[in-house]
């Protein structure tokens, strides 16, 4: 197939590109690299000494043979470059990885807020509109996550996108009908997705677009069989308090004895994903397109539930560690419970990999091996979501100790 | 009261910023002007002749004696400036107009929808942004629409903004739950509504703003009391395919003879306020703030619901004038119902305007005077929501008639 991997140069677009590719499929990356400016503007870098996308397709053709296409474009904000781009590849899929994905990121200040708004609604519009204006027959599978749901929910196991309400109808009798599963976004991050999802099922009803959302748990690993095959392959790995994400998190930490940053009591239950499962799932995606004419196909794309706190727990008593408990930068319940079902992507075979020694090991390894690449001082959270919780954090004993830990 | 019109140029915010003024309200307006901008790009213009925002300013002062402010500011581009000007001016309410407000404009070419999600997601977002980051206790009244329910609806009457459902709560137990009413948007411009719920429906759970969303049905009329006193602080009146509505449409043709342009067969129902209600309304909500830390308050401000073919069979009935039917532009069902509640605002005190000849016949004579600034050729639709509806209008042996009247 002719794939085009949108955001391809990113932690999961990376490993996805090479997994198709590997499999035989041609693929072409588009990227604005505004990852690895954020990483400038922040003043970190992934804890894996990543290469530019350049250097990287060049050493998968050495190693493979296969060839990756490249092209700089911002979706977001160059719409007709990126259109003229399409008319030329025509692809028969597109993989929409290109949003900026970090909750903490998204809520730092306004600026960031603002950017992060208008990259990725445009960034996801223009994808849609510009496979309309082509009349471009493409099958489109994007990323979405877990946190459309919000942790507050309604009440039993999440389902698959869209949940079954019982309503009135017009006679006032009794009538089940089926709903975009009520939006509940816990960050402007994730409220992106939210809007993103009523872009998708705009575009699915009025031009019959076919699309895949995703909507995907938190992804842990780093390395894939791909990203194995070369050490300039290697996957980037976030770890600082923006970007990182809680078990990658807890595993870098552990490695270099920094106390296991837990925020509040721990009593957030969260969907976790490897990333070698990840790029599985994208493929089964792929191979199973919705008809043209239907709505959205989601699919929850996650393999097991966690509470933080347990994570925490298994991680120390594996590698060792303080666990500490930090104010919660988030706006959100202490506890929550979380059932999400994900019976589509078993069905279709998924072989969920799932939280086991061996590979957490093999992430310590990683972190071991990189260690000096580690920036202690960018470990913990600093984005606060609202004013108060900024002053919580900036005050807060344990965290005022971390900072000189992290000095 | 301290009061910021946003799009306070256009045709519900002009006589809005008056009837707040002429109450004694300190009254700024912010608007970029592109409305005026997209009428030289569709070589159309207000019916009525419509003075510069800064003529209408000086006469308004000139006849009472009141100042009004003007900021020229494109609030979804150019957020700093915004924000700089919401700082010193700090109002106690912004009212928020200042969108692309016409669906068959947002759906004209791919140019168009970008700019319409760009200009509306950027432009609301940057207001709650800009509130939040300064920390202002304003309250915000945003101008939505009754299309974010769709016309293929749950059944039962519309109820205002949030939907009783039934579900199952973590034990499998039948629960009753409240949800924001499921988006079903039949254009990009609804749907940019939409997203603007979310929006809304973050900010007052993060940080507590304090915000009305009005679900405004279709306006019809031109003048309100305040646009009489003189004739150079007329209000706009669209006639056009593109920003004209239904109603004000059918009452410019049939005072010149044009047939009346049925969609279809008609029979789309759809709710309608006077201009002189909207004005009023908004004039209500501002005095009934929500309280902070509760969700969006959202009304239903519209007064009367009509089916389309009965609007133009009560028109011909009372002007004269041919009815004809055209392919129908929009992707929609032929026929629906609409029941809408509007308790709230007629518990608050407001006594509906409804159709009734008088007024309607002053609107025939505000078009019959100003019919040598009538285009005929720009009457008829030409923004078809797919390209296979673009064909059809193309096509229509009825509509090429037309062309050859309008010409
Ligand atoms: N990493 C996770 O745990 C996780 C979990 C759930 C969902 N997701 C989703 O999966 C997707 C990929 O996540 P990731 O972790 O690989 O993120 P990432 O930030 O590593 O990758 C995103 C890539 O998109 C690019 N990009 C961003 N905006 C762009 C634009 N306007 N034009 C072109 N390119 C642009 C970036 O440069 C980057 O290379 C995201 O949409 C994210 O929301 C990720
Ligand atoms: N007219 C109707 O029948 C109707 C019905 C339902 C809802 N509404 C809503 O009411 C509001 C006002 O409608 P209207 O008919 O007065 O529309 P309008 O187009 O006449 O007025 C909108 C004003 O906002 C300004 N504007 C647009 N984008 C801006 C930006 N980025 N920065 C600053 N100013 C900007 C325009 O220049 C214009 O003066 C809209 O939000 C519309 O969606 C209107």
């Amino acid at each position: 197939m002719r794939i085009a991997v949108l955001g391809g140069d990113g932690f999961v677009g990376w490993p996805t590109t090479l997994h198709l590719s590997a499999r035989g499929h041609d693929i072409h990356i588009v990227d604005n690299l505004s990852r690895r400016w954020i990483d400038a503007e922040l003043g970190v870098q992934s804890l894996t000494p990543m290469d530019s996308i350049q250097e990287r397709i060049r050493i998968w053709k050495e190693q493979t043979g296969r060839q990756l296409g490249f092209q700089l474009i911002d979706i977001a904000s160059e719409y007709e470059r990126f259109k003229i781009w399409l008319a030329e590849f025509r692809p028969e899929a597109i993989v929409h990885f290109a949003e900026q994905r970090a909750a903490p990121y998204s809520m730092k200040t306004d600026r960031h807020k603002g950017y992060t708004v208008n990259n990725n609604v445009n960034a996801t519009h223009n994808v849609l509109n510009a496979i309309t204006a082509l009349k471009l027959d493409a099958h489109l599978v994007h990323l979405g996550t877990m946190g459309v749901y919000g942790y507050d929910t309604m009440g039993a196991a999440i389902p698959e996108g869209y949940l079954k309400v019982g309503v009135l109808d017009a006679e006032g009798q009794p009538a089940e009908k089926e709903i975009l599963y009520p939006a509940n976004p816990g960050s402007i991050y994730h409220m992106t997705k939210c809007l993103d999802q009523l872009l998708f099922q705009f575009y699915a009803k009025n031009d019959k677009l076919r699309i895949t959302d995703l909507h995907q748990g938190i992804v842990w690993g780093t390395n894939t069989e791909e990203t194995k095959r070369h050490p300039q392959l290697v996957n980037r790995f976030d770890y600082d308090g923006d970007y990182g994400t809680v078990l990658n998190r807890f595993l870098v930490q552990a490695a270099i004895n920094y106390p296991l940053t837990v925020h509040g009591q721990g009593g957030q239950t969260r969907a976790f994903i490897h990333i070698q499962d990840s790029v599985r799932c994208i493929e089964i995606a792929l191979n199973n397109p919705p008809t043209a004419g239907g709505r959205v196909q989601i699919f929850n794309q996650m393999t097991e539930s966690h509470r933080v706190r347990d994570l925490a727990a298994i991680v120390a008593g594996m590698v060792g560690g303080e666990v500490v408990h930090l104010p919660n930068p988030r706006n959100e319940a202490e506890e929550n419970d979380l059932v999400v079902r994900n019976e589509q992507f078993l069905r279709l075979g998924l072989e969920p990999t799932t939280l086991e020694a061996g590979l957490l090991a093999e992430i310590v390894d990683v972190a071991r091996r990189f260690a000096h690449r580690i920036d202690r001082a960018r470990i913990p959270c600093v984005s606060g979501w609202t004013a108060e919780r900024s002053l919580l954090l900036d005050r807060d004993p344990e965290r005022r100790r971390l900072r000189v830990v992290g000095a």
